[in-house]
């Protein structure tokens, strides 16, 4: 094992924030670590939260770790945000609120944007959870942002998918996304001070009822007002809950085995399009295709035919 | 040639919509075609219009195109907004401002999404600028949001592009970042009804002056008021003299080709993507790799290299 694979497993903050850097890099030098980390991981348990902007997920996503670490937990958390791919990644909204774990060696911290060419929305996504899990995180939050695409993503990687809902946005409850309901294993409503609230818990209530099929627990619903920290313990106790239902279940293999294929894919991705970047398996051919092609000799479509039959068994 | 073809060549908006959603779903039905028009394309200047959010670029596009329709010439615009993806494909900001083009035969206007699995940030907008072209627009206008990830794509397609500056906000003249400078053909200083809009100007030319080598034309610099439809004749005629400058030094060619090669790789991808995911041929084999990565036997990477072992030639 290489000195990084060692102090990764070790927890070492700064090691960990260097691999994760290599893999966002699509660098070679983090595959034998990847590689050497792998059989170390399967610990942690990964919590999806999404919802939609204005939803108070980030702040909730604090009160989530400080409640994880009262308890003696270590915390990954990190942030996907599709919404701000040319920030650099400006995790989690308020980073003033991020602050009070700068110091707290059980903390770590992560934001990530949008990859460029290579990578896809969620690029090294699975790479991060595998490297904060080896790592000696007991929990790692995921944060995505919004309501679509990002939900699907979230649901092939979070053991438990946490959705926060807020009464009078736009997504709450009427207008729910019908996605929403099959990806959300809690439902949070947040700012629960705010009016309307009851009705919103109880339409949300009587869906779920509604759809409840009775082979397994209803999907439970939590009022928080995460800004005055109330009722995170309630949601820590809801999480904890069906954590030890996939366990007794034996779902909690059903969902790292998606994980586990949606990373492979993804590493798959990664490396095909390098190889067609590669100068010197497929860059001369391609540039006689692209003469072709500005020549209308050919068409894109077919010349990508003729790359693929050169490039696949 | 089918008639979806004919139809498209003919100019026919609802065939260009449909062949527009066959691409964007990445449907087989769209191949035949898009092979047919490719033939026809060549004739549309492409135009790529960036700049932060709050710069006002949909407004400026829409007085480009108003000021193209004076002048008799059929206008597509096409909207590329990574900062929704979740929206379905909100376009250009003000829908509004769009609605006196709806009547309007010579004006086509296209929103996209970012797209899913198999999707990257711009997925078919390549062939959404084919199928444009092919239809007989005169100019098409693409908007990217932002500035980072997406003025590298603009770059890939537009064969004029135009980088819209305002004065005041965050990125603009001392704080401008890098990449921009070597991708914008012209640069745009909208909203010059602002204060500080002639120290703006004089900075940003100083610092293009010192950059200019003098084998070229320097980049120039228009002031638009583009709510005002001030400045719109003036980037006109700039936009015009750089289409004139790059056909006069075969420049359009190598901007050409430097869009057929980004087409070319997109549509790999997108084809090594369906493979992937294709259940006949990698699924089974995938299965068996996820059974060892649960266990721990292997990891994902060489899982994901054995996978392409059997793949690639």
């Amino acid at each position: 094992m290489n000195e990084l694979a060692s102090k990764v497993l070790s927890g070492d903050a700064r090691s960990v924030a260097r691999l994760i850097t290599l893999v966002e890099n699509n660098s070679d030098d983090a595959v034998e670590t990847m590689k050497a980390i792998h059989q170390h991981t399967g610990k942690a348990h990964v919590i999806g939260v999404t919802g939609v902007m204005g939803s108070g997920k980030s702040t909730l996503i604090c009160e989530i770790a400080r409640e994880y670490r009262k308890q003696g937990k270590t915390v990954g958390i990190v942030g996907i945000d599709p919404t701000s791919p040319f920030t650099g990644g400006a995790l989690l909204g308020d980073r003033v609120r991020m602050q009070e774990f700068a110091c707290d060696p059980g903390v770590f911290i992560r934001s990530m944007g949008t990859r460029g060419t290579l990578g896809g929305l969620t690029g090294a996504i699975f790479d991060v959870i595998e490297i904060l899990d080896a790592s000696g995180k007991d929990v790692i939050l995921v944060e995505t942002v919004g309501v679509g695409q990002g939900e699907v993503d979230i649901v092939k990687m979070a053991d438990t998918t946490v959705v926060v809902l807020v009464p009078g946005l736009g997504d709450s409850i009427q207008t729910i996304k019908a996605g929403i309901m099959e990806i959300a294993d809690i439902f949070v409503v947040n700012k629960a001070d705010r009016p309307g609230v009851d009705r919103a818990v109880a339409e949300l209530e009587s869906m779920l009822d509604l759809q409840h099929t009775g082979n397994e627990p209803r999907t439970p619903v939590v009022k928080t007002i995460a800004i005055r920290s109330e009722g995170v313990t309630d949601l820590l106790k809801e999480i904890e809950k069906h954590k030890e239902y996939l366990k007794k279940h034996s779902f909690l293999e059903v969902r790292r085995r998606k994980r586990y294929e949606a990373e492979l894919v993804e590493i798959i991705r990664r490396k095909l399009m390098s190889y067609i970047f590669d100068e010197t398996k497929l860059k001369g051919k391609i540039d006689s295709l692209i003469d072709k092609i500005s020549q209308k000799e050919l068409d894109p479509y077919s010349a990508a035919e003729e790359v693929l039959e050169k490039m696949l068994r």
